[in-house]
């Protein structure tokens, strides 16, 4: 069993409006309600691929329990502790003429009593995981270091980490020693302080040197995800390079969870880092293929998976 | 205690974003959540005058299992029969320069099967009722006859009913003698089939005329609210007339409904007519004057209560 922690999970809206009045009644012509926030796509990833998950994380009011509810229906089992907030809402209006405006709620404060209300959770779904993925954003107030005391707990149950955050929090996570980081180019760019791409694309070589830092920082391996180029992975056995067949049109949101979910997957599999990337590479591109966002077409993957090119690069 | 019917019950979300981008990502500086629908509305109303209140209906989904929880923080008794749809949405956005957008989401469709259970649950609860209030639209597809087959049953049981709905249902309903129905103006125009106002304000006479056609068909009592021009009864005691002071700047949604709440409160209680509409009057004034949609502060209701004129009218 993989346990997916979401310490700021959400639920996302959308609503299709074939026509908006943006100074008016509108009512939609099609409604999207489902669990959000990066934990619980990578979570809807892994169970879709059928392995066993199990949520935990905080939640709490109207969406709170809202969350829970949905996520029963989905059959993902979710242990979330319940807080005093209001579990965050996204909202999206999506126009027959191709404008979008969206609403993104503020996710809610969590207490210290709360928070040790939740440690204890999580030690108890620790004792009986094969892995832990840490993904998305900490409540606003939690310090920086939440997750890489998070991971400390788990390397100390023996349960390897996957963690995909940004900033501080992810910088202090992977001094903790993770299994796996994933940024994507933005947390590296924000990291490194400066851009690594240009109009001619992504500057791998930059790339490579930031993945390399976090590994120097603690890291046991780091995933950079590229988007349509693909991932670049600096690991414990190599630098690995692996590239989807060509840029998927499609809808990219959830993308990069898919490519957190096969790596967890990949991991627990024990399959060696080419395998580990060419399916991290070909769920993403399934996921970034897929109408709904965060939802993929088995199909999609199985044909993917034999078109991503992986190498491993000499590094000198 | 009270049985507040909610047939087509919501979750009212509104965003305030100070300068709303509709073609990007907003992050709304204060977000306000609770239980809508014209029901919803009066069992709030009425638990706040401090009225046993119980609310059935029907509810479903992510937004089902929320209102449920939203209604349990607010100390409301409710027992919804689940259904198998998704309880709807409104979402309205506020910007700080006075846009305002609203996304309306259809309510769920209910198979024969939940609501044959919710006739169960709704037989029981009139078991224990002083009245019964049936407020608001029917789900999609419900036969007009829907809250008529309802008055029947609650008159069986001995239990007064008070309805406030719109068009046909709202005729099928009055032809089994409710107690007392609400419509508004609009509704009111709706039934007659033309306008009662006019430039220079309602026609009055032509409001009455309305109103007694109702009370032919079958309700024992109609009252037409006129927003800021106050209440017109037509009665088994005579015809009255009540108004505010003072056209109340304000919130007026929910005004309606703060109405109806008073109407039923007045009924158990056994006021005279003239004391009814006297705080019907004022309670709705009140809501209107509260800043947050159906709400209302007691010194309001209480000062508001003082200065409300009513009389009956001589009718030849």
């Amino acid at each position: 069993m993989i346990v997916v922690v979401c310490l700021n999970p959400a639920l996302d809206v959308t609503h299709h409006v074939p026509a908006v009045d943006w100074a008016g009644v509108n009512r939609p012509s099609a409604v999207h309600a489902r669990p959000g926030g990066k934990g619980l796509n990578v979570a809807r990833a892994l169970h879709a691929l059928g392995v066993d998950v199990l949520v935990v994380g905080l939640a709490g009011g109207i969406t709170g329990a809202g969350l829970g509810a949905a996520l029963g229906e989905l059959g993902i089992p979710a242990a979330f502790t319940r807080i005093a907030g209001e579990t965050r809402r996204t909202f999206t209006v999506v126009d027959g003429g191709g404008a979008v405006a969206s609403f993104h709620e503020a996710g809610p404060g969590v207490g210290e009593q709360e928070f040790a209300e939740f440690r204890v959770r999580y030690a108890k779904a620790l004792a009986g995981a094969a892995a832990v993925v840490l993904s998305g954003s900490l409540p606003p107030g939690r310090p920086a270091g939440t997750y890489a005391t998070l991971i400390e707990a788990a390397t100390a149950a023996g349960v390897p980490a996957v963690l995909d955050t940004h900033g501080e929090a992810l910088l202090r996570g992977a001094a903790a020693g993770p299994a796996i980081v994933k940024p994507n180019l933005a947390e590296l760019e924000a990291l490194a302080g400066r851009r690594l791409s240009t109009a001619q694309g992504t500057d791998r070589t930059a790339v490579a040197a930031a993945a390399s830092r976090l590994r120097t920082a603690g890291a046991q391996a780091v995933v950079a995800s590229l988007g349509p180029e693909g991932l670049l992975a600096a690991t414990g056995d190599g630098r690995w390079q692996a590239r989807p067949p060509a840029a998927v049109a499609g809808n990219a949101t959830g993308a990069g969870d898919a490519v957190a979910a096969a790596l967890v997957h990949g991991l627990i599999l024990g399959r060696p880092w080419d395998e580990r990337l060419r399916h991290a590479v070909a769920l993403g591109a399934a996921t970034a293929a897929a109408p709904v966002a965060g939802e993929f077409s088995h199909a999609d993957y199985a044909s993917a998976l034999s078109t991503v090119a992986v190498h491993r690069d000499e590094v000198r």
